[in-house]
């Protein structure tokens, strides 16, 4: 199989309708771990200077958008590959279940709201798609309400996209056995047992159906200004090359320039 | 010279009055470079265990507040220590000259709109100080202003700390030689110039001024409750693991723990 090209191989065409299936969850583009793990050094080095150009330049921001069931490694993806960024240049966002003020507003307020001026990472962990997801699952609102949100996204994404701001939309797919894994390890733990509570067995009890929801948002919502990358992600090193190797290509892809000074570097002299 | 107790050391007492001298911003303590590398490395790790255990307890959070001349190393130092906490618990944020709206508020509105929650850390690169700096060296306002911020300030701090923020504040102190060899290395790099502008020069002319005014500030708001530190900013190997020290030290006077869960964990079962 061929190993290269990760991220256009990973990245899901306009209109694409993929099945989820578990068996591809552990997916690894025939990389093993020790190289998946060196590539990832030299992509996170690279992923700072990319970021500091793109801070010097101003011109252009950086919108990673994450989504994943829960277990999924939203947060390790954030800690392993996120933390390569310079954090004076990057604002992450966990969006919970909304707030009583939140829920007031039009449900763009709030992801509006923490989209950083260009120059600088934003990270959605998690975003507008839960609601078309999790919205979705639990019926919170009927069938022509979520389903009419796929065009405000569209829109809305096109918008920030036609701001400068490249939206690199990201799900992490694993599955339901490592979920199992996973959950039991949260339990288990003492150090991880806040990050697990009991409702987080009857989400996993709607398996099916988050992941048909999450099925029609990659389809309906896989515009060509906003791509979705689906990243097999049971395998915890491969998710973290994957999602650096493609947070790489898509820097590299923008024309990023250092500005030009105001001044004439020639005629600068620094007094004692 | 004895090498332990760093942050003890930097740590000025409640109302102390330092002299800021230009021969102190080399100073190291005693330590060489590889072994403050090697310490800052054990640091770090250290820094984000003890970042993800706050974050777990969620009672208490850590403000870290910066200091400095310009290029006095802010952006290292949160580049190279700050980076060590995961990202999705940190925000950064960078303050410049107040905008318009700002400048309509009073001068902490913007500050504690960017103190964030419980469980996360907090670095303000500039804050409030500026209003006790750069606004009474540019004579923005008449003395009797900035004099009477003294107390506004130690009154919001104490605020802070009474709800369980810890506020660390961060004097990054260079020489006067060591800025001129910083400004020369940004006009000469062409990645760099983008952070110089000859108004840099003027600001530097005032140095005496500028650091008076420091020396009023470290004494009048160096409180019980949120102390400064004094860095010695000239090496950066030695701020880096100074200011990585300090913060550990700090960390580690919190009586964090781990939340016990809402539910018995020996009678979890998660199905297939």
């Amino acid at each position: 199989m061929p190993r290269g090209r990760i991220a256009q191989r990973l990245r899901l065409a306009p209109g694409q309708r993929v099945r989820l299936r578990d068996a591809q969850a552990a997916e690894r583009l025939g990389w093993d771990e020790d190289e998946a793990k060196r590539a990832l050094d030299a992509n996170r080095e690279r992923l700072e200077q990319l970021q500091y150009k793109m801070y010097a330049d101003g011109r252009f921001g950086l919108i990673v958008l994450l989504q994943a069931i829960d277990a999924g490694g939203k947060d390790g993806t954030i800690r392993h590959v996120v933390s390569a960024f310079n954090p004076g240049g990057v604002q992450v966002t966990s969006f919970k279940a909304p707030s009583p003020e939140e829920a007031r507003h039009d449900y763009l307020w709030r992801v509006e709201a923490r989209i950083p001026p260009r120059g600088m990472v934003g990270v959605l962990n998690r975003s507008h798609y839960e609601e078309v997801m999790a919205a979705r699952v639990r019926r919170l609102v009927p069938r022509g309400t979520w389903e009419a949100r796929y065009a405000h996204i569209n829109a809305y994404e096109r918008y920030l996209t036609d701001n400068r701001l490249r939206l690199v939309k990201l799900f992490l797919q694993i599955s339901k056995k490592e979920q199992k894994r996973r959950f039991e390890a949260r339990v288990r733990e003492r150090h991880k047992q806040w990050k697990f509570t009991p409702s987080d067995i009857a989400d996993r009890a709607q398996w099916g159906r988050y992941h048909r929801a999450f099925e029609d948002a990659l389809c309906h919502c896989g515009s060509a200004w906003a791509p979705w990358y689906l990243i097999p992600a049971d395998h915890k090193w491969f998710r973290n090359f994957a999602v650096s190797q493609i947070l790489r290509e898509e820097l590299e892809a923008l024309p990023l320039r250092f500005p030009r000074p105001e001044y004439d570097p020639r005629k600068i002299r620094i007094p004692d």
